[in-house]
């Protein structure tokens, strides 16, 4: 059994830990954080939840460690540290700063003789790869990433920032209308506005000026302002009754053209709808600190993604058995 | 560029040669027949056709060998003996016997330091990819796959064998009925009759017994007696017409559960719709080619499949450039 360790324990944590109770090689050894250990209270039972300062001195412990914080400012500082001691894996998803990531992780793994995969999940993760695959077998071709119906942290976190707010959750949802035209096959040239509405889900505080915050969301640039923006005011409970949860869905597409002359109209679609996007996040990070193990095992240290990972290393099921079952 | 070769010229060989033509890394240097090359043009200008015998003298200056016998009674040879001279790719496709055709396959290509990447295409292929990925990131669900609507070239053959049958074309088509029930999330137990329906144009010769045709068909175990079949009768004119195309498509689906205690349901698709099945086909070889080439680079040698192979060894752009623009 590999003995995992989690360090952080969110949502993420949750899913994680969730995932790790039906993987059938794999065992929960510890879970490690920032707060008084004391009051952190995990699902699992017999498992001990530690200091993260504790962390380093278990390196003979843990098999690989599952890095569970934030992208905007855990990660950057977690990964390449405790890539010197342990197999890691992250879910870093701040696409544009990937690069950099990457640049800061891999010398400290391949100093610490580990491997490092970070942007383990669904987008960056298994959308990734579905670009990808799609990218090399339809070169001649337009890409398309949907996101939604689903909850976006980020984009409720700036509505809650806005004066008068007491709390609120937005939804990302595709443009129908968009999503029906590439679904045909078309190739429309489509800004990430035209493929997306938001649905914004807000509480007010008492006395708070419901038009002012309606136009702060709806004006708010990048987050807000080239969208087709849905503002509508909720209670307290009706926000805690209809809207606590972190579902999620999304789609990547791409239509193209093969044959000599590109006679040949293809359409490729890799889709997924989740009742929890933390849950799946979760379970996508414990394929891939299997992976990390693996990769370890066969000699290899440094930072990877998901694109240098063989697929075979995801599974618990060994080369006969996976292509005699599900090839 | 990549100096490939193709080994044989049918559709599928074909679909490579037109693939090949955007590569942009990778250049068609021979086409291989069995059959006299002077009766063999070819799409491509410039390239020599030459006899499969020739093939083994020309091993330096090809890179990878495209194979594209069927896999019937071609590729059980043609894979293990050309193995031993270049790094090669297939798309053996009879999944109960790939690992039969692997074990034939990986002492070859090890004794002649070759990597050989079997079973490429869509199913075995990039179906095969989807499950695999699928089954790891979800491991409570269950898998299922429909084909379809397209044609299907062993039930197709099948018909023709019939007595007073002059041609024939049999589409594969999911249920749609059952799809829906899928794509809602339901995980029902499902038999591949009961996925499919099989629908037959058939050109009968002059004065034969449509009935009994008829009859032939719907009765005939293994391929139609488990299915809901439909036989229309066409003349050959309509047949050429209207069902000369060779399209297909499908999709791997997987409903699942995640959470404590399986309360989060998840729901995975891939979904593909082709214009040209060997068309598509052969772009993936081309991708699994290039590949091929790439693992042989690092030293790797012997049988592998998609399962063996990191997806970015299948692209033509390179680490820092997937990270930051596809990842």
């Amino acid at each position: 059994m590999l003995r995992v360790g989690i360090m952080g324990y969110g949502n993420v944590a949750k899913g994680v830990e969730c995932a790790l109770k039906t993987a059938p090689d794999m065992e929960l050894a510890a879970v490690f954080t920032r707060r008084d250990p004391a009051g952190v209270k995990i699902l699992s039972e017999n498992v001990p939840v530690l200091p993260a300062s504790m962390a380093e001195e278990m390196a003979d412990k843990i098999d690989v460690m599952i890095l569970c914080g934030g992208s905007a400012t855990d990660l950057g500082v977690q990964t390449p540290h405790y890539a010197k001691y342990f197999h890691v894996v992250d879910s870093f998803d701040t696409h544009a700063k990937i690069n950099q990531h990457f640049a800061a992780v891999d010398p400290e793994a391949k100093a610490g003789g580990k491997v490092a995969i970070i942007a383990c999940g669904w987008d960056p993760g298994l959308f990734s790869i579905a670009r990808l695959y799609f990218e090399a077998s339809l070169p001649e071709g337009s890409d398309y990433t949907f996101w939604g119906r689903g909850i976006s942290q980020g984009h409720s976190d700036a509505i809650r920032r806005i004066e008068g707010v007491a709390d609120a959750r937005q939804y990302t949802v595709p443009s129908e209308e968009a999503l029906e035209k590439v679904r045909a096959g078309e190739r429309p040239v489509l800004t990430t506005g035209e493929k997306h509405k938001r649905d914004c889900y807000v509480v007010a505080k008492e006395g708070a000026d419901l038009a002012a915050i309606e136009n702060a969301i709806k004006t708010m640039p990048n987050y807000f302002a080239d969208y087709d923006t849905s503002v509508t005011f909720v209670t307290a409970e009706e926000l805690k009754k209809n809207h606590s949860g972190m579902p999620h869905a999304g789609s990547v597409l791409r239509n193209g053209t093969l044959g000599w002359n590109g006679e040949f109209n293809t359409e490729l679609e890799f889709k997924l709808r989740l009742d929890s996007n933390p849950a799946f996040t979760g379970s996508v990070l414990v394929a891939c600190a299997r992976a990390a193990v693996r990769m370890g095992e066969k000699g290899e240290s440094g930072c990877k993604t998901l694109y240098d990972v063989p697929p075979a290393y995801l599974s618990w099921k060994r080369g006969e058995e996976l292509r005699g079952h599900l090839l």
